[in-house]
């Protein structure tokens, strides 16, 4: 089962449009849910290092040793289609039950996450919305579906 | 003036939908349109080299000594929003009246369209549809102007 992890809810309705067709897509491949996380309080009443741990202990909540975390990052490896698909399906194979995919909030990871990480992942150099992250997430998802199960991408 | 300029129709609604939103957003920072063209035809009645001459024909007529001319290409350069920011910025300031991003159709670009490119422009490593291509650009767009006139990224 895939989840992806989101800290802060999706609010622009043409993202939640697409991410709930590549949720439906993906589901004869794969099982794969979205859990949207409450954002951590208002920042002008805590320091940043107390809202990253908030969102570090919600995230935590999905890491296990029956996990394998992919945590994305500004800073993660940018990697092509294909060999996103091919960690994917080393994932499949690995035995663990859950693949989750953790997109961090307003202030990004909490340093703890990187520890966790099997996969740390960047989308690309440029900076996206938190909104547009979850959905490349999925639409990446689903291809790598298809690349494993080497059918034709739906274009 | 920005012309993204594209083959091939755009199709999901939510794509529509949410390109609809940022050339909405974006038009009082810079006047911004897209252009859809149609597609080449059948790829089973001509070969590839015949269906990229076609789109190069489509293409040369936004081609002039009066553009700028950003061809996005999976090999292009890979770079951050802040650097986008400072190449639109720096084309701005060219004296050049049009700026046209050029997204291929299903075979990519022809070859001469390198030759035209100030700049060959990668969004990620990682493989999306041509629509998200083309929301992908307008968001960029739309956040470039932002950091230009350095307003906080509505979010």
């Amino acid at each position: 089962m895939i989840k992806v992890i989101v800290i802060g809810p999706l609010k622009s309705k043409f993202i939640i449009n697409g991410v709930n067709q590549y949720l439906k897509w993906v589901q004869p491949y794969h099982k794969t849910e979205l859990i949207q996380i409450n954002l951590s309080g208002n920042l002008n009443n805590m320091t940043a290092k107390e809202y990253k741990d908030k969102d570090y202990k919600k995230f935590s909540k999905y890491i296990s040793q029956d996990t394998i975390n992919i945590v994305l990052d500004e800073r993660g490896k940018l990697i092509s289609s294909i060999e996103f698909s091919k960690k994917i399906e080393s994932f499949y194979l690995s035995g663990k039950k859950h693949i989750n995919f953790f997109i961090g909030g307003p202030l990004g990871h909490d340093k703890r996450m990187y520890n966790h990480a099997n996969l740390l992942l960047g989308l690309s150099k440029m900076t996206f919305t938190h909104e547009m992250a979850v959905l490349l997430t999925l639409e990446q998802i689903y291809r790598a579906n298809k690349i494993i199960k080497n059918e034709k991408y739906h274009y």
